[in-house]
């Protein structure tokens, strides 16, 4: 087995190091904002998303330091998203990682303001990243269209109108690919394009792969909430159950919904399993799968 | 007189109908986010940004297809400011282009939402304008920087951190060559790029250009604040002086606030002169100082 656990761990203490060059030098007028930008994205996260841009760097033949720029930059777009999630007028979280949430630390207005600004620097960073310009304008587009309208936003939108009411697997499953899995297949996708590839057999398989462990990712989430150890999640739980949404465990109960994150796994190995040599990606999706956190 | 009123006007109608092409197709499942773009971005606004980004497009021998995505992106970062801005959180404010404001229309989730939406849809207009890659990534790095936290999104902090306190002349061009400055330079900056222009005079004299008539746009919304009609304007008035605000014209007085906009004015058309041989730029500059709303 290829010792994922130790690479991503080594990978994302990689990650935290650039991140924190990548944010904007502390402006003494406007320091709570550049702190609360520190705060939302630095010391926490498994950094799984920069490890698959790595990943398929990797098997792309891409340049190691633009694979990090880029999944730096996909973590400053996770990162603003978790920050808006959080707000009262969204899921009004207060515990993430750990940690009071970005609001409950900094207040409202600059949560709103640094997730704003973890978003734009995202698109900063990419600009800024050692590629090809036709690259980086691919990357852009990639990761422009994984946030907005089409991705995140209206997975979130999604999320929110949905809340409460009982949905079907198809709507659950469409969002969960705006909410989530649309910014994992960029972070696939951006791991290729760091080498050049844009499209052909690599691509495509990686896209499949990161739809497959993307889903199965978000069967294990909806698990964890309802039968996960909040200390060790970090988050609370129970959150699901108490507003009455509709989630995997909700639909096939913990065995179904088990069963199906193993047929999702398999899935998304065999999709890659002709690049894959080292079983790189393979130990990932089957890491992901067995967590517990 | 160059006829910029009229020039400006039919270019703001373009603009309305290419924003409207480049806002993504309504998804009946996140319909209100859709529509609160929407709302935000058309149907208002005298779109000057994007009329400065043709005027230095058209001294750059830039394309005006992509002057025009290029301005339409710097639009819908203009609008996601107004509606982020606008939040309860933020300044609370009801009353925008004598609309009711975005979180006042479609609730504060969704407004949130939406001006992510919008600021995540400006790259992918630079992404997929038609231009040659350096171009667009130098755009995106502009308008990246122009948005983030050294700009708008630093600007909108001091904004708030100031509020309430008397402030320094210093304190007050610093909060707004960040609040509005840095968007105002960007669009004269892109209008350059839009024809290859990335340095040397023309790039020099429209930084030039858009600090000054950015400072005096700034002083002009001072008085109007204080001394303009609300029903002109579109949007609430008196709120500086109510929350004890610093303004060019609390610490000028109207005289002195109009005498520093005439000046400021003056010397943006002197610093494009010799590029403006229409006319054109001293005449938008003429008629944003003469404007009362």
């Amino acid at each position: 087995m290829y010792p994922v656990k130790e690479e991503l761990a080594e990978y994302a203490a990689k990650v935290e190091g650039r991140l924190a060059a990548l944010l904007p030098d502390a402006d003494p007028d406007t320091k709570p904002i550049g702190e609360a930008m520190r705060y939302a994205v630095l010391g926490g996260g498994k950094r799984i998303r920069p490890y698959l841009t790595y990943a398929f760097s990797r098997l792309s033949g891409g340049d190691p330091a633009t694979a990090l720029d880029f999944g730096c930059a996909l973590e400053m777009v996770h990162a603003y998203s978790l920050v808006h999630d959080d707000l009262p007028a969204m899921d009004n979280d207060v515990l993430r990682r750990g940690k009071p949430t970005c609001h409950v630390a900094y207040g409202e207005a600059t949560a709103i303001l640094a997730g704003d600004a973890l978003l734009t620097r995202a698109f900063s960073a990419l600009a800024c990243a050692d590629a090809p310009s036709d690259t980086v304008r691919r990357a852009t587009a990639e990761l422009a269209d994984a946030a907005g309208y089409a991705g995140m936003v209206g997975g979130q939108t999604l999320d929110m109108q949905t809340e409460g009411k009982p949905v079907g697997e198809t709507t659950l499953v469409k969002l969960q690919r705006l909410k989530t899995g649309a910014l994992i297949r960029a972070a696939c996708r951006l791991g290729c394009l760091s080498g050049g590839i844009a499209d052909g057999e690599l691509f495509s398989a990686a896209d499949v792969y990161a739809e497959k462990i993307g889903l199965a990712f978000q069967v294990i989430d909806d698990i964890l909430d309802g039968v996960g150890d909040p200390a060790e999640l970090g988050k609370s739980v129970g959150k699901d159950a108490a507003s009455g949404k509709t989630t995997w465990l909700s639909l096939l109960g913990e065995t179904g919904a088990r069963d199906y994150a193993r047929r999702l796994t398999d899935e998304a190995v065999s999709a890659v399993a002709r690049f894959d040599g080292d079983g790189r990606l393979a130990s990932l999706a089957a890491l992901l799968l067995s967590r517990s956190k």
